[in-house]
Formats: C-alpha cells, structure tokens, sequence
C-alpha cells in the first residue's frame, strides 16, 4: 500500500504500453514488505533529459529502469557509467550516490548471461558467436567479456557497427580475443542471435543452423515466450537453448541489487508474478 | 496493479512522511476499476519549479496534488488559475489543460465549505468570522466569498496579511462585505479559527467562546479528529462543529472532478480507505 514512506523507482520509456516491470516488480516488492513501488513514466525523447535530472531530485527516488528510446542518450546523461554500460553505449539502470552523483548500468547482456548460466553454461573460457552489434548485441558482448568468455566472433550487416564493438571490447577488455566478419556457428560452443530476426514467421534465419554443432549452447534476444525457429532447429539438433524472454526476468535480480534492496532469484520472481515458467 | 497503461497523480510534497492522500485515493481508484494511482514525490523546495515542469512532460500524468512547501510557489508556475487560488494566494491542484498549459486550482477551502455543507449549514447571504489570514484561511474565505457567503469578517494578529487578504477578496468578489479587524463572535453565523491555535494542549483559545451564538456553527483547520477545546466548548453551547479533518476528506471530491475522473462522495472515500468517520 502506498503512502508518504513509499520509495519510487521511476520506470521511464515511451510508449510505456507494454510495460511489464511493474507487474513483476511491484508483486515482489509486497511480497517482501518492502515500501517501493515501481512507477511508469511516458516520456519522450526531447523531455526526457529534464525529467532524469527531476526525477533524481526527488528525495525518495530509489532509481530508474530506463528503457526505450532513452538507453543510448543516458549515457551521456550520467557522471559515471559501468565498464558493461561504456562497451553496450547504453544504460538501462540508474541510481544516485551517496554524494548526489548519477551512476549507470546495463543489466540487458547481464539477464543474458545469467539465463544461460542457470541452464548450466558457464562462459569462463569458451569461444561465443554474436551475430548483431544494435544495443542489445553490444550489451551481450559485453557481459560476457565481464564474464571471462575466452574469444568473440561479431557479426553485423553494418559492418562499421561491428568494428566499432569489437574496439570498444578490445579497449575495456584486453584479456578477450575480439574478431569480426564471419556468421558461421561452427567450432563456437556459444551461439546469439542479437537480432530482431525470427519475430515475424517469413524472417529469414541470420544463422546456418546446419553448421551449429550439437554440444553448442544457442540463445536469443527475440522476445518470444516459446522461441524461434532458430532454437526449434537448435534444439532438434541437441542444444541447449535459451529464449529472449528470459533475459528479461534474468535482468531484475542485478537491477535490486544495484538498487540496493534486497535481491531474489527469477523463479520467485515468477511466483509472485504469476508469470509461467 | 499498475501496469504499462497507468496514469500517474503526482502528490508532491516535503517531507512525505505524514501523507494522507495516497491511502484514500488509491483504494478509490482500485474500488472502481480505475487504473491511476496517486504517487508521492518528495521534493524540496529548491527543486520544484523544474520537477513540476517535467512531470508534466509526462505522458501519463494526469495532474499534481501540492501540498507544503509548495502552495504558493506554484500560483506563480502556472499559466491560469482559478479566482480562488488567486484570492488564497495558493493552489493545490494542478493539471495540463488539452492545448498544453497548466491550470491551478485550491481546494483547501473548498473541503471546508462543503464540509460545512454537509453538515447542513448554508453559506448564501450569511455572515462570518474567519481569524487566520494564512493559507488556510486565506482558502477559506475564498471559498465561503465564491459560495455566496454575505459579509465576512477577518482577523489576523498580523494586520499587513489581513488587509491584503481583504483587498484581494473585494476585488475578485465585490459583492461580498469584507471587513477586518475584530474577532468577536458575535452576531455571526458562522465561526472559523483558521489559525494552527488548538493543536497543542496549552494554546490559547483564538476566539472568546462565550460571545460564539449557539445558533452559529463553528468550524477549524487544526487536523485533530476528534477537535479542539474550542470545538468541544461550541459544542457544549449547542453549535454545530466541523473538524480540520473533515476538511481534508470533503477536498478529494472536487480534485477528482477537477483532474477529469469519475468523483464520489466523502462517506464512499472514506469505507474504500477505511477511515473511521
């Protein structure tokens, strides 16, 4: 129940109609007695960095899920963004410090990331093919180079899009051997659809399934509950998969955490929710 | 539940803490199916003329319920107001008219002459005594003059506040008698202490209760529900009552006309939110 202690996490974006963070957040949030309440705000882009600095004047702002079309602008928005945030070029959570200053991240390649971990895929090591360098394409890559992912294969049809992640992998992540130009899934034990291709049904498939070895671990980002074609071939042919959705709910825990309230894990989650599993 | 498609009130404030309105509004809105929800911002004082701005940026935002320290901060932030805002000096109500503009309102008296009437006691061609030219009282008399009280009567230990207060009155409403300077009960019809006198158990009494006609009906601002020494002595004389409480409550009809929503009555508000009447 609301009242004058209630704690606000602004969730601004536009158009908010498909909004499903509050539905998820706010049950939880009750579920735990907690006095925060998630709070969509329709905001255009011309109004929206005026109403960031606003928001964050309010004394019981907990936070921000920032989302389309605001996540590349925030980063310039901000006094200080994650080394993830820096490589995606786009943030997706923000929260004041102690001393006033604006901090960001990017959880989108994070909900990514711990998806194929709960199916048992530990990025430690392996060698991943991403073929999209959009926003949640760099985001992907750059959680797993966060991860210890061991060699990146990007591919983009914008090619000048591709160079420009590959770089900022390199400069912000040394350690992970970045190259670009080939969509071939063969010899990666990680596969990613980044692309919005497989949401309608006469897409054309942006990977050779034929090529995806069978050990291989093949995920998407299209926002389909039952997945694409992509992971029907995948999974006839022996993989594990994960589909977009998952990354969505994946996302929340890293989001309370750096909210700093207490965290959960996607299951309860999905409890609260009601949202199958 | 507030999902993608809610509207938001902004009850905008500070402190927050003491908050009344989201634990009336919100179980309204829920009771009728109606997908709003009234969401506190605290927010200093410093920080509002640019908070106010953006959030009605908003796409969502249905209008703004102000409370302290803002009142008379935002009769200056808008572009219309109302004849009584402008009399009160204040507003508590604000929304963006369809071409974009935003309108004021302040229903502060407005909660007391209804109150009032409810109670049944008719305003048209009587005469009152309001001491306290404050906010509040300035609100009140406002209302009363715009509800077709006769003659009134004001008084305020500050003399400059009370004169101006006059001032405004016969011009905005010239067909009332405005007066100043006594606070002598008698021969009114209706008595208001508008001052804070009342909330502590030693205050003095602002108003000489003796002289109050029992025939008059006697009313005050002090939010105590169950009023003050000077209520409980008017009612020994066998006048009628109203408490600051009522005011609060007989408020929230007008807002919702006010902001475009389906109103009701102060008795519905107060079964939905559980309130003792």
């Amino acid at each position: 129940m609301i009242d004058g202690n209630t704690e606000i996490i602004a969730h601004i974006g536009y158009p908010t109609h498909t909004f499903t963070a509050p539905k998820i957040y706010n049950p939880y949030f009750e579920s735990i007695g907690l006095n925060a309440v998630v709070v969509p705000m329709g905001c255009r882009a011309e109004n929206y960095p005026h109403l960031l600095r606003s928001v964050f004047s309010l004394e019981n702002i907990r936070g921000a899920l920032v989302t389309m079309p605001h996540k590349v602008t925030t980063v310039g928005l901000l006094d200080e963004i994650s080394p993830t945030a820096r490589v995606a070029g786009a943030c997706n959570a923000v929260k004041r410090l102690p001393d006033g200053r604006l901090a960001g991240d990017m959880f989108d390649g994070t909900g990514f990331v711990r998806g194929m971990r709960r199916k048992g895929f530990e990025a430690q090591g392996a060698t991943a093919l991403v073929v999209g360098s959009g926003g949640v394409g760099s985001a992907i890559a750059a959680s797993l180079a966060q991860a210890g992912i061991g060699a990146l294969m990007l591919f983009d049809l914008n090619e000048a899009a591709c160079a420009a992640l590959a770089a900022r992998l390199r400069a912000n992540f040394p350690a992970v051997t970045v190259q670009t130009g080939s969509r071939d899934p063969a010899g990666h034990r990680l596969v990613v659809n980044a692309t919005p291709l497989g949401m309608q049904p006469d897409d054309p498939c942006p990977i050779d399934v034929e090529r995806i070895e069978s050990q291989a671990f093949v995920g998407e980002v299209v926002l389909k509950a039952e997945g694409t074609a992509l992971l029907a071939a995948a999974r006839a042919r022996g993989c594990r998969t994960l589909v977009g959705t998952d990354m969505l709910i994946e996302m929340i825990p890293p989001y309370l955490e750096f909210f700093g309230l207490p965290t959960t894990d996607a299951d309860t989650l999905r409890r609260v929710a009601r949202l199958e599993s």
